[in-house]
Parts: C-alpha cells; structure tokens; sequence
C-alpha cells in the first residue's frame, strides 16, 4: 500500500486522541485481565457493525442504538459473560454497566458503547463490573492498547492487534485495531468482537460506509453468510485528534478506506489462525466463478466443511472432499472444467485427478499457512475466504466450555 | 402403524422375488466384504431419488437415467472407491461394471442399477470389480439380505436394515431395506446409499412418488438441505411378487407409503446414530413455527452446528449455543418468546434462562438418544430432525482417511 506503513506493535492507542487498559474485574476464574476501557479525549465520530442473529445480546441492540448516532467517546468490554439471552434484566444490566463508565470517567452515558462476550444465558454480576470499570478508569493511557487486547480475550491463545500510518496531504493518519476470535471461525462463530480506533477526521456517515465495506471483505469473509453470534460487533471510531480532514472522492480518503480494510484483514487473519484447535491458517481462494456472490458462497461452504477441515488437519490431500464442498454450495458450475491445487501442488485438471505424489502433498500440507484454490470457467469473478483447520483440541475445547 | 409389523432381523430380501449377496472383492484394504448385487426375479418397477450436490458420481449419472425409465432388475454396489471426479473414463467403467453383471447374471443390461461409494477421484479397478461380480452372481440368495448389508459399509460401525409386512386386502406385501450411513450426517455428509424393495406390485410413476416423498420426510431430515454427497442414491425396486396390486387413493396403498416411511425413518435413524464418532443419536424438534420449512431449517441449523454438537457430546447443557444455532438460521422469529427443553430439561422459558441443577442436566444429556426440543410462538409448524454428536473419533477418523 502506497504511503502507509505497519506500526510494528501497534494497536488500538497507536492513533492520537486514544487511551485504554484492560484489567481484571474477576470474570475470568483464572484471574486474567477481562474488561476492556477505551476513552477518547474527545467526543468521536463512530460507526458500527453488528450480529445479522435474530438472538441478539443486550450489548449488541444497545450499541447499535448508540452508533445510529455518529457520536461516541467512550468503549467498555468484558469478557465471560455475554449478557445474551437474558431478556430486559440483562438489558438493564447493560445500562448500569454504561451508566457507571459514564460516572467513573466522567463522560455522557450517551457516548458510551457496551459489548460483551463469553456464555449465554447468564446474567453479568454488576457487583465485579462495576468495581472491574472503577479500577480502570484510572489505569487508562495512551499506551493501554496492548493491556486492552488482553482482556477482551475468551479462548484466543493471544491478543490480536494491528496499526498502521497513512501519509496524507494535510499530515499522517493512523489507523489502529484490535479483535478477539471466535471460538471456531466457521460455520459457527462464537463471538467476534473488534474495535478499530482511527485519528482522522471523517464524518460519521462516511466512517459507517468505510467499515461497512472493509467488514464485508474481510471479518465476514471469515465467517459464513449468516452465522454471526449473538454478540458480534465491530466499532470503528474517528478522534480527529491528527488534525486531518479526510473527504470522498479524495485520494487520501481512498488511502484512508483501503487502510480501514488492510487493518480488518490482519485482524481477520489472525483470527481465523487462532481458531479454536487450529494448527493452520487455510485460505480458500475461488476464481474463474460468474460473479463475486457465487464465488464467494463456494468458498465459503469449503472453508466450513467438517470433512475439508479434518483432512487439513490430518494433513490428507483428500482433494474429493473440496470438489464435493464445492458441489453443495448451491452455485451452478461445470465440474467437468473445474481445476483444483492444494497447497500450490496441481490435484485436478479440467474436473479430473492429476497425478501427483502424496507424501509430496502431504509434507506440502503440513505448512502453517495453506491454500486451497479451486478455478471454475463460469467467468471473471473471484473471491477469498478465511479458515482454520479442525483438530481434537476443538472438540476438547467446545465438548465441556459450561460444565 | 394400523396392519404392519416389523420383521425381525429382516432387510433386503424379506420381500418375495429378490435375491442378494455381498462378497470381498477386494477394495476393502482389510478384505472384508466390498461388493453386493441384488438380483430380482423378475423386471421391477424402479424408482430412485439421487444426490443435488453439483459434481456428481459416474454411477448416479448413470443409474439416474436408467430409473427413469420405471424399469430396473438388478442392483450392484461397490464400496472402496466413489467413482466421483473420473471423467469419462469414470463413466466406461461404470458402464463395463453394469455389463458384466449383465453377463453374469444373465439379465439384460438396461436393467442393472449401479451405486459406488468410497473415495472421490479414484478409477475404479476393473479386474476386481469384475471377478467381484462373477464372484457374486452364483451366490445371490434370499436370504443374502445381511451378507448385502455387510458389503456396502463404509465407515459404518454396524449394518443396517430392516423390513416390515402389511396386512392388505389382497394379501400381505413385505417392504425391505438396506443403508450404508454417511461419514458424518450433517453438514457435510459423506456418501449415503439406501436400497428398497418391496413385493407388492406398484406402477413406476406411484412408486417414484411414494419414494420422493419418504425421502424427504427421512432421509432428507438428516443432512442438511442441499448438503449431499457426490454419490448419494436411494432406489426402491418393486417386484410385485406377491400378487399384490396396490393403487393409489386405496387404504392398502396408504399403508404402503406409510411403510416405506417407516422403513427410511427406521434407516435414517441408524444412520445418524452410527455417524463417524458417534456416541448418541439427537433429534432436533422444532415446534411452534410459522411453516414447516422453516421449522425445517431451524432444526437443521442446529442439528448441523459443530458448537451444539461438541457440548453434546461433552454432555454439556450448554443451551445459549442451541440459541446461537437457531437465530442463525435465517428464518424470523421472536426469541424472546422462546422455549427450551434439553434431554427433557425445561433450560428456557420465554426466551429467558430457566435455573437448573447442571449435574443432572449432564447426567440426562449421557443418554445415547438425546432429544433438543426448541418451541417458537411463530404458528403451529413442526418439523423433527436427526444427527449425532461431535466426538475426537470424528477427527480421527476423517483426518487420515486417504493417507
């Protein structure tokens, strides 16, 4: 990307105008940081990206209320408890918890913002978060972005951050992020909660549109159409504070929307590669496909089939399984002119098996990082998507998450 | 069911006029049986309901085109190799396998019915096949019913079948069948072959009705809607040797469609239990809905959700991803006006969590048949659907299955 840069351990308080921490409020039984505060020095312009779950959390139907606004100052996570399924005393619930963000930092309850995440059905024990926002209000600094990351983890095995610097005409910008992951990334997400924090000045309306886009591309490229938890949300909120007014049709506000969207893909990446169990990163890529819907649909039923997943993780160039994957999407093709590669090693030509060696495949396969590239000759259009491979420790990890 | 009753240790050939038999021909690494023919004693009314996956196998291209005609007299299955992505030279063989049982059996070749199973991409060995089947052919019998059970398993832990008699006007018609189970049921199922037969006399077109509809209402309610395999067939032959002729608009015939439900819920049932790492069967009842197909795809969205499946198997009453699961299915409903039972436990009422005691919630969740029992306040709607859970043996097993 032209004249930007990655801020090499940046994250959400690597723009200007933004303070954080993360502590432990006592939701987590091990102890570690699990509420998250994020305070602007100023009121922001902000935008928001929620669950398409007719099951929505409390959290998610107050904070999509708050960002229909365009206004907020303020971000508070925890991490547990996901105040879903818990009718109006979880909503009330929510509120408090605003309401005492509002008080212990000092800024209008109406621009404060609420996610949560972790089990279902429990209700969030005021008692701990309420003393959990009071401890952090005063810990929250402009190097706090690291400590944040860390407690809005449930099963991530590490916090997953991004930044990076955009040279504008009027000055430099940046953009910083940070995300947890779902329990597994497809078919079914547990909750992915993301908040990117920017300096530029953009209006609220355009800062809506810019996160809109890159989510479409790239968090919900990791996700199935659809399967979106009761919790997911992803916030996106512009200081100003770098003193750079960014318009459309501008080629720094293009900069600035194609910035938006290289920090959502690392943050999507690095979720889909530490999915639960997951010992690789897999990026399905399907081209040659008559439009970018169909495409997309196609590599996504691969990317969440159970039978693709395991022969990943076992390393297996059973090549059937994608074709098959590929054949239950729902998109027409001609499977007779379909060529396949797994792991850049040539399976399938023109929808008939290619020779190859297997222990060659096999060792090829083992890489943490793999693709599978399926190309159709429907037309032009491709499409990419994210998963991880699926393993015993995932079904360790979800077989006893309550009990 | 009014006029039926089961016949114990029955299948394939528990109604007059057919003959079976499974033989090794040596597909099986492990030689055990791999290839079954069935033989009537005479041509039958045909009809056959076949996978919607876009890639399909030689032999569904193939077999599908004969049963159109209504006519059929011989069926012959290999297991070991799908002849799936095999091109042209898939379909000569699939042809040359038809032709030698035509000369084996003596039968002409427009009625042989071929179905293959096992792995996609492979040419199937034609020196085996063909000694297979002239191996097979003199061996046939009527009671060779188990012997054909045996020969198309796959990963299937036990055979399945089953048969049951009807007391009609005209006399007693007997319906039999057999099952091969899938890898795992849902989302992504592997290869399920079912074959009917039955004595009574019934016009082709009657026939393919009858099937359609009993697959659908079986079947069908353990994969997922569109989520077929390559190879997946279900053929129903009738004989007419019992001297039966059933018409349609008759209480007789009713019985028999009837029957050929029990007959495919009694298979379908097996096959989910017996699905790859299996440790109980679950069936997902959905009630309360607007339609029944929306029921439909709630209970399959659930049914075919990994984080569902997993708590299962942990026997954990993990309710809120039972939640998760339905609110994605795409279909509206109020879920604050929700209830939920699990393994009989009330755990939501209204949308609200209902306080339970975990341990025996866990304890009643170790049954091997564990019903999820979800209640909108859409209308009146039901639908019921079947899967297993999700164990480490499922990984295990499909993580190697080519290497």
């Amino acid at each position: 990307m032209a004249n930007s840069q990655f801020l090499e351990g940046g994250g959400l308080t690597s723009p200007q105008g933004f303070a954080a921490t993360g502590v432990a409020c006592g939701l987590k039984k091990n102890g570690q940081r699990d509420l998250m505060l994020l305070v602007a020095d100023r009121e922001c312009a902000a935008a928001g990206v929620y669950t398409r779950n007719v099951v929505q959390a409390a959290p998610v139907l107050f904070t999509r209320k708050r960002t229909r606004t365009g206004r907020a100052r303020v971000v508070v996570i925890n991490a547990g408890v996901a105040n879903a399924c818990t009718g109006d005393e979880g909503m009330a619930r929510c509120e408090a918890m605003a309401s005492a963000v509002s008080a212990a930092v000092g800024v209008s309850g109406d621009l404060v913002l609420v996610c949560s995440t972790g089990v279902i059905g429990r209700q969030l024990p005021m008692d701990l978060i309420t003393a959990g926002i009071h401890a952090a209000a005063p810990l929250v600094s402009t190097d706090g972005g690291h400590a944040a990351a860390l407690a809005i983890m449930t099963t991530d095995t590490h916090p997953k951050e991004a930044a990076l610097a955009i040279a504008t005409e009027g000055g430099t910008v940046r953009i910083g992020g940070v995300a947890k992951g779902s329990g597994m990334i497809a078919p079914n997400m547990a909750t992915m909660l993301s908040v990117l924090t920017t300096d530029a000045q953009v209006e609220p309306r355009e800062l809506q549109r810019v996160l809109t886009a890159a989510v479409d591309r790239t968090f919900n490229r990791v996700t199935v159409d659809g399967d979106t938890s009761t919790n997911d949300t992803v916030l996106l909120l512009a200081s100003g504070a770098a003193g750079v007014r960014l318009q459309r049709g501008t080629a720094d506000f293009a900069a600035f929307e194609e910035g938006v969207e290289v920090i959502c893909t690392q943050l999507a990446r690095a979720i889909a590669r530490d999915g639960e169990g997951a010992t690789k990163l897999v990026t399905v890529q399907v081209g040659g496909a008559a439009d970018i819907a169909g495409a997309e649909t196609i590599a996504r039923t691969i990317a969440n089939s159970p039978l693709v997943k395991t022969a990943l993780f076992g390393n297996d160039p059973n090549w059937g399984r994608v074709m098959m994957a590929a054949g239950r999407a729902g998109v027409p093709f001609d499977p007779t002119r379909v060529d396949l590669d797994l792991a850049g090693i040539p399976v399938v030509r023109s929808g008939q098996p290619v020779p190859f060696d297997i222990d060659i495949a096999s060792a090829a396969l083992k890489a943490t990082d793999v693709t599978v590239a399926l190309t159709l000759a429907e037309g032009e259009a491709s499409a990419e998507c994210w998963t991880c491979d699926f393993s015993y420790d995932y079904v360790r990890i979800n077989a006893d998450y309550t009990t």
